[in-house]
């Protein structure tokens, strides 16, 4: 039990541990009560628990490597070098060993990764009364997880039951008049963003994860779970912000992979958009003989790449809660284009309306204003059609061919949007101002 | 029980679920066998139950909303008009109706509001036995929350307990021993965000909710806070995409309510890249003599949108999952401004390079594609570092001024620095050019 004074000792801590360097997260953990060091070490990240085994004296790993449950000492190990694993490995029990073992042969990201290997379990046909002192004998498994796993002789999962519901049945009931018999499981190869959807839907705390054979192999718990939904939620949003996920704290990152990160995609973008340059190539007579076509180049080419970015981010977030499928894409790019052709229509208004009263007041553009303001309004609402059409078709195009739809970033939208929108600016001004200006 | 086709039939509608027009759900929900929909019901999002509730034929929905717990109906009853509220209040006996009405006076995104006001409580001095044997009169809060709170005299927290520690803990202890005696809570006030950060650093599967007095009021439990995270990070990120939060399912958005919700930051986008064409109007001797100059402009000012977009996509997460806080700007900041330096080392190096090439194979730049070279280069690197520099600022500025840091979305700061990035282009074309071109 700790002291009011550890206990916020513990708080502060927790306030400005992802804001610390690993190393001086080392020396604030060691100067923790020594009471506050095992629950704050089981609450912290993997990439954190995993640096802090390394940092901490030698004779005191054990201690911490033990205290771990099984899926997430595996989770440590994953993150750290080959070459580290074994030292590690060395320090648990057999049985802990053989567990990691096993969950070391899965990915990371999938359910089997995820999993606890370590579940109370009971069968269907004897009294809860008998269940219940038989989980007596679980009492590891069940301080983890409190849902109980109804299996038959082949351990395969035939229903599940809360410790509760045991606890309050009549005690000469058997378990199968009790359980859930039609319980929610997935598959030990599933990937965690759908581990994740599965949990959401059924409002489970714990879901069962089963092998080929419909045996239980053990259990994914909510927690891992918001783990993995904050961890998609980061990525998502970076890559739509468009650059790599950075797959961990900003302030941790460091210098060298922050720009890393970025590099890639800027430069990718940087060469994109060159071809903006060379498509004005082709309409530099047209610059040349109306200067003032430069003047709404940049208001133009980037109303087409707000408005996709608008469409493109909708679009990947409803994909990543599941709420927009593959097969609904007639239904999206519909709504879009029709979407684009409303919110062309209000900034064309805007745009004709600030070069008429422009005109007005201050004389700026010259007789061939009304020719000007026709080239403005239809070209916004051409350029904000296209990019609510690209930027919600990409990520379908995307999902389709087997990548990640969030890789339709908004910059990725708004540089295929400011080439094609260049073009339809200026292929309007020459049929609007041809004989006029041009 | 269900049969396996009763099950197939709700897995397949689960699946369905979101793309379904409102009356649509209405019918297939009204489809499902009998035993399938008390789950299914619990299992929707608050608005979709509310939308049934009003759906369902008036004989029917005494069922349902005596269905919910507390906190559940008190959201439905939330999201309807007042008008609706008293005759669904009406369908529920006293105890509850008090409960909802109670919950009703909170925020809906605040720790009371968010909470189930039923839990399952014990004394501290008891006998684990009689604690146990006092619980089973419980059983209604037992079987949603199988967390136990310890009270004392006065309603006050002084410990937890989860119900497996007490089942499997020596019957003649008294809970005191047992117990968890320096549990984390939240207060009532607390907002949603801020319940689900403690959550999730705390790893609790509920945590309890204290009024001003440290009297438990509630408990909020961690299947509530993934709906939290998940509404957050949707907003989030359709902030940073430069609309507002749509606050529901895409394709369940009304098709007026998803121009309205971009229109606004679209016009305001549009009248704030107003000021580039203004911006340009000074320039417009400079673009007369060097037309060559605004081919360039789209990848210039584009290059510092891009950088800005990636700065503000990472702090804006950052801070949403307290990786980041306001007494980090000058770190984050001066960062920025290096990284922003290096990014546009890189591209200023791709873009000289470009230019250089082209004049060399094609001879597109003339005799001055030297200055030419020199004037994108330093630009870039210019409008990459403020890029990079407003990104990271923004979010700073609007947290500490008390607005949403969401708002610095990706089109409003490459909106930013379009503006600023041409003068940054101009003043720089001006300074190397200045004899030769212009």
């Amino acid at each position: 039990m700790m002291t009011p004074q550890e206990t916020a000792a513990v708080l502060a801590l927790r306030d400005r541990w992802s804001r610390l360097s690993r190393h001086q997260q080392a020396i604030e953990f060691t100067r923790l009560p020594r009471g506050a060091q095992d629950d704050y070490f089981l609450s912290l990240e993997t990439a954190a628990q995993a640096e802090l085994l390394r940092l901490v004296p030698e004779s005191e790993r054990r201690v911490w490597i033990r205290l771990l449950a099984p899926d997430d000492a595996a989770d440590v190990l994953q993150s750290m070098d080959t070459r580290d694993r074994s030292g590690f490995l060395d320090m648990v029990d057999e049985a802990t060993r053989n567990d990691i073992n096993a969950l070391l042969a899965f990915k990371e990201d999938v359910a089997g990764g995820l999993m606890n290997p370590r579940f109370a379990r009971v069968r269907a046909e004897v009294p809860v009364e008998e269940a219940l002192s038989y989980l007596r004998r679980q009492s590891e498994a069940l301080k983890r997880v409190d849902q109980v796993f109804v299996l038959n002789e082949d351990q395969q999962l035939v229903g599940t039951v809360s410790l509760a519901t045991l606890f309050l049945a009549d005690p000469a009931e058997s378990v199968s008049t009790v359980m859930d018999a039609q319980p929610v499981s997935v598959a030990e190869g599933l990937e965690q963003t759908e581990v994740a959807r599965v949990l959401r839907h059924s409002r489970l705390a714990a879901v069962p994860v089963l092998d080929a054979q419909r045996r239980m192999i053990g259990v994914v718990t909510i927690d891992d779970i918001v783990d993995v939904i904050d961890e998609e939620a980061s990525s998502d949003m970076q890559k739509v912000g468009g650059m790599e996920a950075l797959d961990q704290p900003y302030l941790q990152t460091k210098f060298f992979d922050l720009v890393k990160k970025r590099a890639g995609w800027l430069a990718i973008l940087f060469v994109g958009e060159m071809l903006t340059a060379t498509a004005l190539g082709y309409f530099e007579g047209e610059l040349d003989k109306a200067v003032v076509l430069a003047l709404f180049l940049p208001l133009i080419i980037s109303s087409g790449g707000n408005s996709g970015s608008q469409a493109t981010t909708l679009v990947i977030r409803a994909m990543a809660l599941g709420e927009v499928a593959l097969r609904d894409w007639f239904r999206v790019i519909g709504r879009e284009i029709f979407a684009g052709l409303a919110l062309g229509c209000i900034l064309a208004v805007i745009g004709v309306t600030r070069i008429y009263a422009w005109e007005h007041l201050f004389g700026t553009y010259g007789e061939h204003y009304g020719m000007l303001g026709l080239t403005i309004g239809f070209s916004l609402i051409g350029v904000v059609m296209f990019g609510t059409f690209a930027g919600a078709t990409l990520p379908f195009i995307l999902r389709r061919v087997g990548l990640d739809p969030a890789s339709a970033s908004a910059p990725f939208v708004a540089t295929l949007v400011d080439v094609t929108g260049l073009i339809i600016y200026f292929t309007v001004a020459r049929l609007v101002m041809t004989g006029t200006m041009l």
